[in-house]
């Protein structure tokens, strides 16, 4: 038997398979072009195997995930062009007739860290990507966190010294919302260049202090046990060490628990699958599609 | 056979039993003066009760809940003189003799409005109490949330305005953290008087706004499906109303639920229960102590 996994991201669609729910065998890899095309190359992959017996998908969102839904497995608001109200998980059911789990890309991998990565067994963690976006998957008390809709924790608000930093932001919704802010899209905006080219240390020192105060917000609203911080911009160079400091600093010793006040270094993580984080979740998913529910 | 419950606040504790786990059937009420004074009036008020089956104890915090902790039932950091480190729920165990079980207060009051209030039946919510200072029980699908230690809403950053609001806030180890700024306490020091005293609008607008953007923080980090909101300076005449405007306008439409968007009467309401919220929940908590584990 295969379980098949599919990580679909706004840049690029991952498809993997594996034999055992844990060995990863084979992955392909496109990029994400109209959804018509990107949905067919999908189901191209996973019908060239035969022994196909369920799916996990991870999608980018806003995505509807509760399954009682009739609009269940559609990207829905979205500002991607072409991708608004597309309905992801529909023409793969139809063309597959396997069960399929879906989630969101962040929750994915949150689940794909939570069994075998850095945040193994953990009953309440938040798994946080910053790259072009901010976005989170949170746990708690050992499940995925849906709640109306999912959690979107890039654009939660946190203080803006506008004499340190007169940016206005870079989200078209909120401005300087946490992603308006600390994405690589703002990076680029503000700095003129993209986080990778970026080397002045009053640049990082900001981009730090922004994602701390995030960070503090969820472990004070999640009591978060851990959070792996990834994604493109999530592993620059010295920026988690940094994100710590700034992050017992914040916190001020109020919650006193060693994780927070002594030992920051096994609180605040890099993904420990890297890459491999969606990947491993989807095929988790896919092996609990596969049980009764 | 009686349920018994406490609402073991920072001011006052209040005893209440119930014969059913639905009706309350009677409160006793003193001020939390010394633990040792404290505790025994409490030991008092159940001891003269014979049929006594099960406790449910709602604590102000911080306080470990962890149940296969050591300190499990001890009040830990506060800075409420002589209660550091109290171990609340041993006495009454020793005492008492019968099953307890333990929740912050906030927490049990979210459980109150949960079973049979303004948050009934919810999987996600939140319960936020604006009084002298701001804390929040968090349930996350179905349960309510612990983690590491427990959620401490009322600590999180929030956007703050200088040139609009120059007061650097009241909290002792955070400044201007959200109870720095918006607790009753701040209030009483940015203006120089009680919540109940003041009538200035602008006064009303600023605290609007801090709830608002404290409160948006939840909605996106928990995916809150309704947010409850309490407490002695949360009970103002049209403050509530105020927060909806402010939240609807941050969110900005992001979130696409009708909840956020049109429907906000219906998603950021008063507790149900009143002042019953913590007395309904612990007499619940009792009734789940009684219950094979």
């Amino acid at each position: 038997m295969s379980l098949g996994g599919i990580e679909a991201g706004g840049t690029h669609w991952n498809c993997v398979l594996s034999p055992d729910g844990e060995e990863i065998d084979r992955v392909e890899s496109f990029p994400t072009t109209t959804a018509a095309e990107t949905i067919a190359r999908a189901i191209e992959f996973f019908a060239g195997v035969p022994d196909l017996e369920a799916l996990g998908v991870g999608s980018f969102g806003p995505v509807e995930v509760r399954r009682d839904s009739p609009r269940w497995g559609t990207i829905t608001t979205t500002p991607k062009p072409g991708w608004r109200d597309t309905d992801v998980v529909g023409p793969l059911a139809e063309a597959l007739a396997v069960p399929i789990t879906l989630d969101t890309d962040v929750n994915v991998a949150a689940i794909g860290e939570w069994r075998r990565g850095a945040a193994r067994g953990l009953g309440t963690f938040a798994y946080v990507t910053v790259g072009t976006g901010i976005g989170g998957g949170v746990f708690a008390e050992g499940r995925p966190l849906h709640g109306l809709l999912h959690p979107e924790v890039g654009h939660i608000r946190v203080p803006h010294d506008r004499e340190r930093d007169p940016f206005e932001g870079s989200c078209p919704f909120h401005g300087d919302c946490l992603e308006g802010l600390a994405s690589g899209t703002a990076l680029r905006r503000r700095w003129g260049r993209p986080a990778e080219e970026l080397a002045d240390p009053a640049a990082w020192d900001l981009e730090a202090e922004y994602l701390a105060l995030g960070l503090s917000n969820l472990v004070l609203v999640l009591a978060a046990e851990r959070i792996v911080l990834g994604g493109g911009v999530g592993r620059a160079p010295g920026l988690i060490p940094r994100v710590r400091t700034r992050l017992r600093e914040i916190l001020a010793g109020y919650i006193d628990r060693p994780q927070l006040t002594t030992d920051l270094d096994a609180y605040l993580v890099p993904p420990a699958l890297g890459h491999r984080s969606g990947l491993v979740g989807a095929i988790e998913l896919a092996s609990r599609a596969r049980e009764p529910r």
